[in-house]
């Protein structure tokens, strides 16, 4: 599944979305950031009562996966569909929010659109956001060719009207079903939801290091400033520096574009994104404060160049610090994750406790992290195959999925009634 | 200058070069590889002689340089326009011939159609290679978007219908000016031409490394296959080699791809580009026969991956051995050059001989390694400031360019004469 943010496949699961919620005799609305709301009215509606949100997003990694933030949606709808097909009447009005371009694959800072919302991104950085990849390739200048957020929103039809604010678009909760996407509720005993009471902080950087073209047939090793080379030492030195920091420091690097792109020529210029994690939000600052020192030494006296490479370019696109989640949606969750799974085995609520892992980490980032900033928010999790996502292989049984979907419409109408 | 072959840039020179040469009195003649051929009948051409070349190339690398290949182009047109200002007849047909894709940069074979002309390339392959960036970047799956050399030549109007065989445009020989591309005629007391009486050997390979694409905030060290630490262990190890093994063996890597291309997924593949260099054909065959292992066991063994990697692809896309030029060419190139700067300093032979460097092995591939392999050839060198070539920097001066030109002439002269 190849359903980057905006893109043509991404405008025709979105119109799916919205005939689907209006099907279940929703009200649609789609801001400024291309969010797609859509609520079914409660008993309150009237006297304009926030509604309880389940949210997430439709978009993909480039080549995967098929529940990573869709199962959410999906599962929003078909606790829609339950309440309708039950005629069950809500106080407040319940709904479904599709976040923009959660993934921050195609446009780069993840959770762009509910950052908006909080007011945690300005609506003019989210908007003017670049593609990752010009449609040239690298052997392009630098920015030729790359769509905005705003141009695609444009382009696709849904650049709303309706302003993308925590204060304009309240929300009495948000609640997130997401397969996990690491391995711990596999690993631990065979878990089956996972109540997520925090997540880990973390930060994106796009650096570019600098050296000298030159031929690769005329230049001798000691005439060489490549970059290439340069950029091949630095993110092993990084790496190496998170993994002997001993404060859970994930380092990794993805994005990776090496210029000009020509057999016959040492790269003079390499482009590349660390992600940077730690659960603790200080270790997270201070690891990253040193790492830009310690890297621009590397560049300057890297093994396999005479001539000093520059770090030319270091600039931080995403800063997630650890969010903690609220203690009231953690009980709704907590309490429905028991009462589905007593149902499954007979009634053996201790049973039922041994299949719940409580106080679960968030590995990943979600858009409930930044709405956790502006209303009570928490997590359901479920159980990721062998831990793995952002892959084609990313895997949830459908007795999972369900399973989710069960507990989140239990934890939505508990949160409710409450 | 950024002229890639076959592009739109490239037609405009082309078309510029037709009408030039068409002014100098020249027949036009294009070829099935996009060969441009201009010949200025001899006193010979009613016997069918066939005609003294002078050869090189019009297009650049991405970035650079004005004088690669171009200059040997210029230097052509200006010695015809002095045999029709001065009304000097040749007993054979002396002509130029610009060379298609000579860089390799965006197809990437270099020398691909003097390549084809000598027999060494198949037509086949070479009307199929197709350009190293397709036009989505790198996020694209393999090969989408990229467009051939057959159908570029199409495009531009350069698909011509004369075959490109050595048998059917033969040359009674094939002189080519370039710059030297290195530092060896400046460093070593201010040589002003050099006698290039080789060139060294090189191979390039497409490689490609595989991992497994994972998300960056979820999985553990110990979970990853991450295909761009491989790579950059293997780049490392191979230059490394390279540098201690003694031979004069130049390693470099250049086109790199990581995919997917995703901030927050861990790379699953990577491709690239090693040029290994060699003044010895056997040195360079004996270091690559021992590359591979070497890298398989870095790639499944890499230092900052718990699960391995493997090389996928490995493919040798060129290989050009070295090759010894003629010994009639090297002469008239020699007795031309001492004979211009024994001019330019009132006749002091002793001082013209210090200025000209004699047997020079080109660091640099050219498309006189293929013609030397069926009709005698030999090149002119003239400085490269500091050495700096592939690079927007690259200079020579016009006092070089012109006497390079002159030597050119000369040598064409007493070729013909001889
Ligand atoms: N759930 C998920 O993969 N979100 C993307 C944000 C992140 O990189 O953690
Ligand atoms: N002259 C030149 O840069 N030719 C390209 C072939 C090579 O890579 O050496």
């Amino acid at each position: 599944m190849n359903r980057l943010a905006l893109t043509d496949a991404d405008k025709n699961v979105r119109d799916w979305f919205v005939e689907e919620a209006k099907g279940l005799g929703c009200q649609v609305c789609v801001d400024e950031m291309g969010n797609i709301w859509a609520t079914r009215p409660g008993m309150s509606t009237p006297s304009g009562l926030p509604p309880v949100m389940m949210g997430s997003h439709l978009d993909t990694q480039p080549r995967g996966g098929r529940y990573d933030g869709i199962l959410g949606i999906m599962a929003g709808l078909e606790v829609l569909r339950s309440l309708e097909e039950t005629g069950t009447k809500t106080w407040r009005p319940i709904g479904i929010v599709c976040w923009t371009n959660e993934e921050g694959a195609r446009f780069p800072i993840s959770m762009v659109s509910s950052g908006v919302w909080t007011g945690c991104v300005p609506l003019s950085t989210a908007h003017s956001l670049t593609e990752v990849f010009a449609s040239g390739g690298p052997g392009e200048e630098k920015g030729g060719g790359r769509k905005t957020i705003r141009q695609e929103l444009e382009r696709i039809g849904y650049l709303g009207e309706q302003k993308c604010d925590w204060r304009e678009m309240p929300m009495a909760a948000h609640f997130e079903l997401h397969i996990e996407q690491g391995p711990i509720l596999e690993s631990s005993g065979k878990k089956k939801v996972g109540v997520v009471v925090e997540s880990q902080a973390y930060k994106w950087f796009t650096v570019e290091v600098e050296g000298r073209e030159a031929h690769t047939g005329t230049t001798p090793y000691n005439q060489r400033a490549d970059a290439l080379m340069a950029a091949a030492e630095i993110i092993r030195h990084a790496r190496a520096l998170g993994e002997k920091d001993g404060r859970g420091i994930l380092v990794s690097v993805e994005v990776f574009q090496v210029y000009p792109g020509s057999v016959n020529t040492i790269p003079g210029r390499v482009g590349f994104s660390f992600d940077v994690r730690s659960a603790s939000t200080e270790a997270l600052s201070s690891f990253v404060s040193t790492l830009r020192p310690e890297l621009e030494k590397v560049a300057a006296n890297a093994q396999h160049n005479s001539l000093p490479c520059k770090i030319t370019r270091w600039e931080e696109t995403t800063d997630s610090p650890a969010q903690l989640f609220h203690a009231k949606c953690i009980a709704a969750v907590t309490q429905s994750a028991l009462s589905v799974l007593a149902e499954e085995v007979g009634g053996d609520t201790k049973r039922a406790k041994e299949l719940v892992q409580e106080n679960m980490t968030s590995g990943a980032g979600h858009d409930s992290v930044y709405t956790a900033k502006r209303c009570p928010t928490s997590m359901i999790f479920v159980p990721s195959k062998g831990g793995i996502s952002h892959h084609p292989e990313e895997f949830t049984s459908e007795e999972d999925c369900v399973r989710g979907a069960r507990v989140l419409l239990e934890g939505v109408v508990r949160f409710d009634r409450d």
